[in-house]
């Protein structure tokens, strides 16, 4: 077996065998197949595609160049993924409903990349938590609160790891089935009983149609299968933001504000629905039974304090949970007010998300430090109207005072319809 | 401008403007775009092809990372490139037939990678001949004998060196553009006023079909005169070896018996006809005169008298242009006989040539050393009736006493019609 014969087929679109797939991924880890050699074959797989059981070969030779966690716990588990975008803070909020149902979920999760940071990075923003602890530490909190969320850890699906730096440079990251792979090889190794996979799609998500949001869907959940688990993709709209704020320590305080009973609408509902798929997929009941065991977790409070309990275990400041004003602040604010009576008739919310970045909310490169305190607020919805001078949203940052770029970018990510008379046109 | 941009333009098909063009290239050999990341371009670039105008910037970028030769000569100059074959030692017949009707042919040759040595390898094998000379006794020697011949030097076209390596260990050879860029580049740059281009299909060659050949004559016609080149390609068939012999001392002695007038047949026709395009090329008259001037220069001795004089400047023995038995042989031999009353229907030319290899003729990998010695010799051509008993071919070599594998192989490549009633099949 060599590299040329491998990259060969693929180029021909000739499937590889198990063991080739095996075969290439292994080599590639102890460096036997070098970073020029994956890189073509990567641009191959890109251009060509991968079959299913492609994927799953891939994915599971992925998985098993790491270790395979084991949960020794008397509920089920289940983990959640979300393939992210703008303001998207879903597992602060449903990783707590579930667990106050009675399912444990036990979460790795990452560190991001883009317009704003991961949910580690969310959770770093509250003042003393930790998200590198140690396996045990991490079993010890699932086992006491049913939920905790630790950093991506080098020692599961080190391929992955390697891989996915190795894409980024080379513009190889636009592929279903490498995406697919990256993602459930994590997912397989933390290996909970049961997967929820929320793939977005939209302005504000990696996925620009539904179309392609599906396929990756639909990819993921029967690699899920294949690997024996409970498995459900769904595919949600990231057409606008997932809440009114963005950036990390905001995102905190919206969380905490929803688990507190204090936000319905359009995020609440997201949240409801994703934490009763969960809990569904675990066997906690019909759809319908679901839906009111979540609805219940948040109105009774439970959720909440799982989730003031696991920042507490976490070495976090739990008080933040019943007074969001003990979060980090940005040094400097600046509002952007509707120039005249508007009506939002959409935004391009990776503008927005750009615009996050500028303030300091997200990463360029990896190694970037992030301002947890920056941000924006967003003080309308899609389709809602706005009156003169009131006021559209305002932007939050410790590191920049000067909000000339982020505020322009931020505003020209809104498209508005004028509802007076006068028909100049704002841009 | 940056890697990522371009890099995504081609794996979309969106043609590179020539600045993007200049860049990669640029970028690439001074070390800012690196390894894994062109290796990824290259195999965008072999899946979805390059229109023919990034094709001609990408041969003169690359021609541009190095130096341009200008000779100061009183004729015109004319080189010629081979896409090379089995047995294919036309440069050697060619180019001192040319010279010796006042056409100069100052040319550049590589090593062989494969089943026989290139034209540096078949001239190495004359005792004392330097290959890699000063430029300035080069230029001496085209101006005295018109005609030399020396090893590839990188100062031409580096990036083309740079290049050839990457694509040969990540499976992005076969790509039309590519082979076209990495040609022209280097030809570009030597520099001639005209340009014969020979591109071979069949068994024996890397083009097997010949659509494909006629394809990659067209391309690297155009990009010659592109560049203000008289340009012309021709393809021709290498299904069976040119002439009888395979390997490196034995071309040079086929060639040399040819000058002496010795041998006709195919081997002798197509030099003719490739001398006399070269001829033609530079404007010595219709191809008629251009034939009788070819065929003259080897009948009066005169191309035979700029071949032996071009051996001795180049410090070889020129000796062996009288008597080739003074070029070097092999210590071990082995006669295939003709088992039963056949004719030749066809042969596997690359088998042969791999049986060649076996023997010591050829490199596997580029810092393998050459037996000079080694080889075949056939004793038919395609189409002949050979009697039971007689000699088939012959093989030597002086590094491999057991001629078991190299035999069957050699065997094996000929497809016979048995002419007897005998109905037992040959294989």
């Amino acid at each position: 077996m060599n590299f040329i014969d491998i990259v060969n087929k693929t180029k021909k679109s000739v499937p590889l065998t198990d063991s080739e797939i095996d075969y290439l991924v292994n080599s590639y880890v102890s460096g036997e197949i070098l970073d020029y050699q994956m890189s073509a074959w990567l641009m191959a797989v890109c251009l060509n595609g991968l079959t299913e059981k492609e994927t799953v070969a891939l994915t599971f030779a992925m998985r098993d160049t790491g270790i395979t966690l084991s949960f020794d716990l008397d509920c089920i588990t289940a983990d959640k993924h979300s393939t992210g975008g703008v303001g998207d803070k879903t597992t602060l909020i449903i990783a707590p409903i579930v667990a106050a149902c009675g399912v444990a979920v036990p979460k790795m999760s990452g560190r991001g990349l883009g317009h704003t940071g991961g949910t580690i990075d969310k959770l770093e923003s509250i003042s003393g938590y930790r998200t590198e602890i140690p396996a045990s530490e991490f079993f010890d909190i699932v086992k006491t609160t049913g939920f905790s969320v630790i950093a991506q850890s080098g020692k599961i699906s080190p391929a992955d790891k390697k891989i996915y730096s190795l894409r980024n440079a080379t513009g190889t990251v636009d592929s279903i089935p490498l995406i697919c792979a990256s993602i459930m090889s994590k997912k397989l190794a933390m290996n909970a009983d049961c997967l929820l996979l929320d793939v977005k799609w939209g302005s504000g998500a990696f996925m620009k149609t539904k179309e392609e949001a599906q396929k990756l869907a639909d990819l993921m959940e029967k690699v899920g299968k294949s690997a024996g688990k409970k498995c459900r993709a769904v595919v949600t709209d990231m057409n606008e933001p997932l809440g009114n704020c963005i950036g990390n320590a905001l995102e905190v305080r919206e969380s905490v504000e929803l688990l507190q009973g204090k936000i319905k609408g359009r995020l609440y509902d997201t949240c409801i629905e994703l934490a009763s798929d969960m809990l569904e997929l675990a066997g906690m009941g019909t759809h319908d039974e679901c839906v009111e065991m979540a609805e219940n977790a948040v109105n009774s409070g439970k959720a909440l304090d799982v989730f003031r309990q696991t920042v507490k275990l976490h070495g976090g400041n739990e008080k933040i949970c019943d007074d969001v004003e003990l979060l980090p602040k940005a040094k400097f604010s600046h509002v952007i007010y509707a120039p005249k009576d508007v009506e939002i008739v959409s935004i391009n919310t990776e503008e927005l998300g750009m615009a996050s970045l500028i303030l300091g909310a997200g990463r360029i490169s990896k190694d970037d430090e992030i301002d947890n305190t920056a941000g924006i607020v967003l003080e309308f919805s899609v389709g809602e109207k706005i009156s003169v001078d009131a006021p559209l949203m305002t932007l939050y940052s410790s590191v920049c005072s000067d909000f000339s770029e982020s505020a322009m970018r931020a505003y020209n990510a809104l498209k508005f319809r004028t509802l007076t008379s006068d028909v100049t046109t704002l841009t």
